[in-house]
């Protein structure tokens, strides 16, 4: 496997493109994927992954890196280069509902989801077993208003201690502090239970139901310290109609729930996702 | 044509259908469409539309409703005769933007809207020639602050003058006052180019793309006191991404305002839609 | 619980849905769900689903199926009496392909498959560790050409053993003969990968890569003996684009097979789905 | 106005985007937007699609032009560079079916098609109140299977006459002789009433129906000798179901054919679309 990425922002300006594809080239590289982005020609700031093919790419990495670090001096770049089989390490929090858990879990074993599922930390005991029967380490860590400062320092020295690069928060009914946050910036995906800016906050199927609407949906987003705020990385929605009682919308809300969650980690994985103030940009 | 509809709502308790089934085929009807809906079994509402086929029934209208009647005061029923060619005559109000217009329009001179369009009510000059190109008076009323009181008297007259049953904002950018509404209650749909709840109020598309949402939609609902709070009967949405500016939202939503407008107003004509607190029942 | 559902189809005449209903009114049932279909007023077929709570229903059911047989024969009636925690037994047919078998047993395990899931058979025995954790028999019969006609009676002999219901093929790749469909008229259900009548038979994906298409899609239905020519219960599509491959197409394709089965299983085991010709009429 | 772009294609091969972007540079362009596709990075093709802003690009497209000739020779290019205002002229075939000629006329007007529709030509008379409303000429051409041969001469007069770019077949509904496509290889779009390749022919509507299916669809391809067979470049669906008739669907199907018409086009005149055998990459 030959393959890597390079995920990059800075000012925009002519000759972005030009400089930064010249050096892949002149590494032997060939490019096969291209996104960029711009949020104004004129100033703005501009965005760009480069997927390519670069012989002996895993033992030339501090090479390419080392050579590569004056063009992106001399554009002021934010950059990553990151190969295609360095697979990161995740863990996943959740509480009792099993739905998103048990997707990532299906689509890892089926291959489908390329991350090394490290961890899963639950503030319940209650899916242990089904997190072990994939071989996975499911630590219990329970959380009260009392014990919750105790609590997020034993998960974050879990997390460090188990290198976790992503959290996932499938389903964890525990909001976390500003302090856990800034511990993982940029690196927390969360999927609310609703079409987000609707319905922030508890009980969105409730208030859904309460509302007459007839669609719902579900969000994925980072995490901030403002409450179902952070930027949005994927939403979807299903259509609903009067029949359905809140029961239903939940139940039909769990699709779209586990589908959306498992569609951005998919994409945070591959770097397609590049946070932007409180938007994202999202090269797929 | 022998067909016609019969809308009713009422509390809920056994023998309803069996009672109003066999007094349709007493009265010589064959059932052709039956929709329901219980809140609750348990001393729930009841809603209840069926559209039937009955020899001659525009000449025995009266009397059937007549024959009803006691059967409608012992199950303490709301109910609705129409004849399904009895054609309503609706007004639209619009202002500058002409999208959800045409569509309508379009529809009804295509045969696929079945109503009259009375009516066309602006607060603008700008389209009195596309209106009146379909051979439909347009009536120019401006509205300030000052004059707006007069301005809804005016409206309120021609609307009486015209008969006009049910009032379409098709993008109409003024409130309406509480004293308009009251006079037209359930029969004003507004089509609102958010997904609603979210985006309430003014300059929906610039506060989606601040947000940084992957969906934008529209709404229409029911006219109430309660700005973009009433009964909702139609939504829909469709996907956007980062590189969609406010006029990229624009444009996308203006397909998604007029399809759910024209498919609610559809609905409403077809008495497919009943209003229940501040939702809807819709039987399509 | 006392509910129950009747699912009647008869000559179309007026007096049908009054007959029906003032019958259970006079049962002392109320009625809480109803939905019927007319291919035509005059001298069509008419169908019709009603659900109802009727006390002590489980105990009267043969005393009101007796009741009702004088009114079925008068109106011609093909109907069935069916209480709703009548659950039905079913058997899933897998070959390797474990996501639709997977979806199946997780909603069953989530309380969204109402069913008793009695028996899992495969011509390979790669899943037999993951059905048995769930507790359910695992039968393995290797099917080769030689060999079909003996395999086929022994599923058969099986299937009557476990009084199996339905039968639910979750991307068997065998063809069943002529002589095992004729054994379970109309209750044997199978998800096709491709969007019907597009890529009929062998390889739907590679064939959708080849032509180019932007949408692919699965399709539920009844097995009749022409392959893939029975009747449609559910279809759904994904938009794919220039980049995916067959590959990509089969890993997005999963997530639709997967949803259609389910919702296609769900809609035939609450008596929603009724065969007409080579058609279905869905009440959901 | 200094916006252009450029399209390739070429043999795959390292350096192709490091010789085209740093080209662009030294031309003093800044590109706004890049889309490439390699059909294998190992002997395929690729595909680049630049947007780019260049001061004074109209003067200097011919000096631009002239420049890159030696690069789009090294690499075996087929290439075409224009001009954002450069305004494609294009003429619409229409029978008697009006919606996606109207579609595409009130897109035109409210500036949302960028393109100059310089003439309408048709088989029958109907439509010409309504497109010479819009101030386009409307030419009407009768064909029979006698006059096919001048009909389709004089078609072909009239588009070189007008200099048309792109033909549209909006609901034509003639079969156009190979010859006739030979002249405009790759620019003529047309709009199928089914979701491709169900239902290719006659009659997509009926034999949905026939067939029972619960999503209808449209497609839009660029047209080629055989029938209905031309690479596809947009396709969407709509739910319907068993209450649906012939009729029904064929309303339904309006709103989906003049959509993916609309967007099909639009892509075509931005240069999005690109084919490659009978397939399209389509940049969006």
């Amino acid at each position: 496997e030959q393959r890597a990425r390079i995920l990059i922002s800075c000012p925009d300006r002519p000759g972005i493109v030009a400089a930064v594809t010249s050096f892949l080239y002149e590494q032997g590289a060939n490019i096969v994927e291209s996104s960029q982005y711009s949020t104004d020609p004129e100033g703005g700031t501009f965005f760009l992954r480069l997927e390519f093919d670069c012989p002996n790419i895993a033992e030339r990495k501090e090479e390419i890196e080392a050579a590569f670090a004056p063009i992106a001096a001399e554009f002021e770049m934010r950059w990553q280069l990151r190969l295609h089989n360095d697979i990161r390490r995740i863990a996943i929090f959740v509480s009792k509902a099993e739905h998103c858990l048990l997707e990532l879990l299906w689509q890892w074993q089926a291959g489908e989801l390329i991350a090394d599922i490290a961890l899963v930390i639950s503030n319940h005991p209650d899916l242990r077993e089904t997190v072990e029967s994939f071989g996975i380490p499911y630590v219990h860590i329970p959380v009260t208003k009392e014990t919750k400062a105790d609590a997020e320092a034993e998960q974050i020295r879990l997390l460090r201690d188990y290198q976790i690069d992503t959290i996932v928060l499938a389903r964890y009914m525990q909001i976390l502090s500003p302090a856990f946050v800034a511990e993982f910036p940029g690196r927390i995906i969360n999927i609310h239970h609703s079409f987000l800016p609707a319905f922030i906050g508890a009980r969105p199927y409730e208030r859904a139901y309460e509302r007459g609407v007839k669609l719902i949906g579900a969000t994925s987003h980072y995490v901030t310290d403002d409450l179902d705020e952070g930027p949005i990385i994927e939403q979807d929605v299903a259509r609903v109609d009067h029949r359905h009682h809140p029961d239903d919308l939940k139940r039909i809300g769990r699709l779209i729930e586990k589908t959306v969650l498992a569609r951005a980690l998919r994409w945070h994985l591959e770097d397609r996702v590049i946070i932007h103030g409180n938007k994202t940009i999202v090269f797929y």
